[in-house]
């Protein structure tokens, strides 16, 4: 036995493995996931794995490694996050998502952090050593809602779509603050003394990392459009481009300190639609099927990480610390929500309703980025109990929040995500609207998100399109590709359905291939007959022989009293032959 | 900027990138590949890119890890070979393939290593201090052929099935003997004496570790594939364990010292069946692309890192030992096929022709199997000439035979792959011929091949199905499900051909779409006229509007001397409205 040769694989596999027969076993009881949302689930078993380890080997069991989780689980996510974002309704809402992922991240980093540094000042909490700095870095990790979370929470309770994208892109974007935030704060708790020039340095940096991610993720997002162009001949490996191009713009991006997850979803958002133009649609089934896999297998395992990594020695607990904390989050995230929303229904005519902005606060759920920020932290004498603290933030917002979104999305009547797809014509609708609405902004110079929008369009079809796109000598308007594309949809369903006009050759194959079938598996046993001939497979053959050959005939009894043979039979022949020959046409 | 930081993933994506942009440039140019094996010209871009680190480090780049090789880079290749190896050719010559594989291994390993003790004796060589069981541990890591140069070659030239199988067949399954003689020799090597009792059990091993293999994978892929039964909730994570089971069932053989391309071979053959028919069509479509994809990139990386890893100071340059390995390779390999091909030919009744027989002895190439183990060799003073001897074969074998191959092929004309796959009543009569020669070998007490692979039929229904199927109690004969995948198949090229029949609400759609979008886009500038209404757009839209409605009606002038006004035209119309009636119906 050789384990330590194959001990990395070894271990990887089997994780993946335990994490997806996880997500069967809850699949295989429908009710259980309709009750309790799978991350909860997941954590569950990451609990009770924990605790089997830890009973086992009687020590802490792993840490989930911050690098890991950086590196490995978390682009996946993100990518897929990006590849299927709903662009419009995100950059109908970018101005009000901008507004809660900066300012009320901020807000939160700053109303926690120094809340708590009042809490501190207690006497009888005995924490009066926790410093005012060493309570904001706390607060920079705690504040940011965590994408991983929110998606895997609502996906599952389908509010509508303006609610979703708010909360959802929030999540995204924030990672830009809370990297400033949380890299500011850091540094700072290193440093003896800090000048009024490194907080001005620190406001500058926003700027630097979330633009420099978006660069980043752009260029990355058009050289792969570019590169899939000269793919016709190697089919093969396109879908590798889509992965290894944003793989390569997060770790990019990282490693100039910009943020990784701004970068990768720029880059999926901008080379979506030239790839997809670009690749066969093969490719593109495995490419968007093989994130979904990719993306489902990195969350079930930070879940189940995240259960795991619970169970431990790491904790120092504090009740007054911990409860405030968790109070703290829930207040000025809140608070937060109220104004911002005051703000921003002042300047939209299609506000946000009160109860929107519930599930808004409701729905800032922490999860595995605060878990892997705090172990990053550098050791201090506190450190224990800001994990602590962070674990039961992550357990009550997944668990509590989590559980009870959906009952009081059911209760409020929340307004649900329209089940339907809009129709075509609705779609159409919606441009002519969108035209309409860039030429008004135009004439009355105006230059709102429709004049921007048309521009954009322009310069796309202008330049963009000649560079990345491979067959650009023929472009193809959208609606003759929505044509095709129905037209593909409308050949599956009746080939599906059975209804296709075929030309006569093929039902005299089935019908040879249909004698042959039976009488050359009769040869062997007679036993083997009545497998063969199970009513199941002829019952198969006929219905398709009933469909395509002319009808079956069903003939009578040889002689019968009230009918001569041959009676009615010829006249519906012809008819059905006369079918024939005009479906032939 | 933190390099450290992201190294490990970035330079691992950076590889890849390279090596999948320097398979687009080779085809980029489609004289290049058809002249020079795609192989032979990634090895080149490899010598280049050592050449290029060695001149700038000025010390040997970096050597293909061995334990990268044998366990991320080998299985995708070994997985993709075995999932989509014709299983009827195969078993049809299996007895064959054992015969080269086993036997044919172990007279090489014997014959090259016996001969070049010979040449050590020469006392003008300066190499008698090479023992005999150094030879011979040499002779069993040169003598195997390599599966992955074996593919890369023999996929371009499209010799006949038989023989490619044969070929290809032979380079997987010799992998049991060659881990048994290389691990044994090794060993004795180690040893200070060696007791008959080692080689009797040597010799057993034989057994345990191909027989083991098979096991491991077998239970692997029927695992695999009772899975796939409960996954019907969720697609998405379906073709995870394709993979994973499978490079499980790979591990846990090179774990117990087993053989684990073997092992990964059986798992694949040994689930396809049950997998494909458990899982979705678009699961299924992302497997086999994913496969392919990574086979490919997998194969890519080992022939650039064969490049990079051959400049260096590793070698040690000693002309008569390294041309005699190369004369010795190639004899001995022709000898051996000569006298098991008269043996097997005395047994056959489809005999191998005297061209064929050449062209399995010419294709014995080598490649990083070879490579990796020579590197894991323990360190003794002639290493060094191994490795130069093992490159100096191995780049002889790539590329001297491999680009040599295709015109010897045309010259000798040996048999091609028939271009066409069998039409389906070829099929069927194959299958009858099975079931009656199957009759005819039960009745005359004749256990061959087709009565095993009867009775592996019938136990298959009776039992396999029973348990790995998910819906089992609807089982579709083969023929139903053909008869389904040409009616899927030829709906889309309906779809494309654009002669699909339409309900008319399609096209009344259509046209309402045709007017908004030319009239939407004309509201905004008339600069924006030309480039909307474009002809090439026009045309396509026409196209579809010719094909879907009435003719266009192409209004003539409106006098005319020769015509009335509408005087041919409501017959044709009403004929047209005829036939479209006809359609719809």
């Amino acid at each position: 036995l050789d384990y330590q040769h194959v001990q990395v694989p070894f271990e990887i596999t089997l994780w993946i493995m335990l994490a997806s027969l996880a997500k069967i076993g809850f699949h295989l009881y429908n009710k259980l996931p309709s009750v309790v949302p799978e991350s909860c689930l997941l954590i569950f078993v990451g609990l009770i794995m924990g605790g089997i380890i830890y009973g086992l080997n009687d020590r802490s069991p792993p840490v989930m490694d911050s690098d890991i989780f950086f590196l490995y689980l978390l682009p996946p996510i993100v990518l897929d996050a990006g590849y299927f974002m709903p662009s419009r309704p995100f950059f109908e809402n970018i101005g009000t998502i901008l507004l809660y992922a900066v300012v009320g991240t901020i807000w939160n980093v700053f109303g926690i952090g120094f809340s708590l540094y009042g809490i501190c000042q207690v006497k009888a909490f005995h924490l009066q050593d926790v410093s005012l700095l060493h309570n904001l870095l706390f607060g920079s990790l705690i504040a940011a809602v965590d994408p991983v979370a929110v998606l895997a929470v609502f996906e599952e309770i389908h509010v509508n779509e303006k609610l979703h994208i708010l909360v959802f892109g929030e999540s995204l974007l924030n990672d830009a603050v809370t990297v400033v935030l949380y890299k500011l704060f850091r540094s700072f708790c290193e440093m003896p003394t800090i000048k009024s020039m490194d907080v001005f340095a620190g406001v500058g940096k926003f700027f630097v990392v979330g633009l420099g991610g978006v660069l980043v993720g752009l260029s990355f997002g058009f050289t792969a459009a570019f590169t899939t162009r000269f793919t016709k001949d190697i089919r093969v490996i396109e879908p590798l481009f889509v992965f290894l191009y944003s793989y390569l713009s997060y770790l990019t991006a990282e490693m100039f300190h910009l943020s990784g997850i701004v970068a990768i979803i720029s880059c999926a958002m901008g080379m979506k639609r030239y790839v997809e133009a670009n690749i066969s649609l093969k490719s593109h089934t495995t490419v968007k099927y093989f994130m979904k896999m990719w993306s489902s297998v990195s969350d079930t395992l930070i879940f189940i990480f995240l259960g795991v990594s619970t169970i431990g020695e790491n904790h120092e607990w504090n009740w007054p610390y911990i409860c405030f904390t968790v109070i703290f989050c829930l207040i000025w995230r809140a608070l937060g929500v109220l104004v911002l929303t005051f703000f921003v229904n002042r300047f939209h005519v299609n506000t946000i309703t009160s109860k929107d902005q519930f599930i808004i606060a409701y729905g800032g759920l922490r999860g595995a980025i605060c878990f892997s920020l705090v172990f990053l932290l550098p050791d201090f004498h506190r450190k224990k109990l800001f994990i602590a603290a962070t674990t039961v933030v992550i357990l009550f917002t997944v668990f509590i929040q989590g559980m009870t979104i959906r009952p009081l999305v059911d209760l409020l009547a929340v307004k649900r995500k329209r089940e339907s797809a809009p129709t075509v014509g609705e779609q159409i609708h919606i441009r002519f609207l969108d035209h309409l609405l860039a030429g008004i902004e135009d004439i009355s110079g105006h230059w709102g998100q429709y004049y921007w929008k048309d521009k954009l369009e322009y310069f796309n079809s202008k330049y963009l399109q000649k560079i990345l796109l491979r067959e650009y000598d023929q472009p193809k308007s959208s609606i003759v590709l929505l044509y095709e594309k129905l037209e593909r949809k409308h050949a599956m369903e009746l080939a599906q359905a059975g209804q296709l006009g075929h030309s006569p050759a093929q039902p005299s194959f089935l019908c040879s291939a249909f004698l042959c079938s039976s009488s050359d598996r009769t040869v062997i046993t007679d036993q083997k007959l009545e497998d063969t001939l199970n009513p199941a497979v002829l019952d198969n053959i006929q219905e398709i022989l009933a469909r395509n050959l002319y009808r079956i005939r069903r003939t009578g009894p040889a002689y019968n009293r009230h009918t001569l043979p041959g009676d009615t039979e010829p006249a519906e022949q012809a008819k059905e032959i006369l079918i024939l020959r005009h479906k032939s046409l």
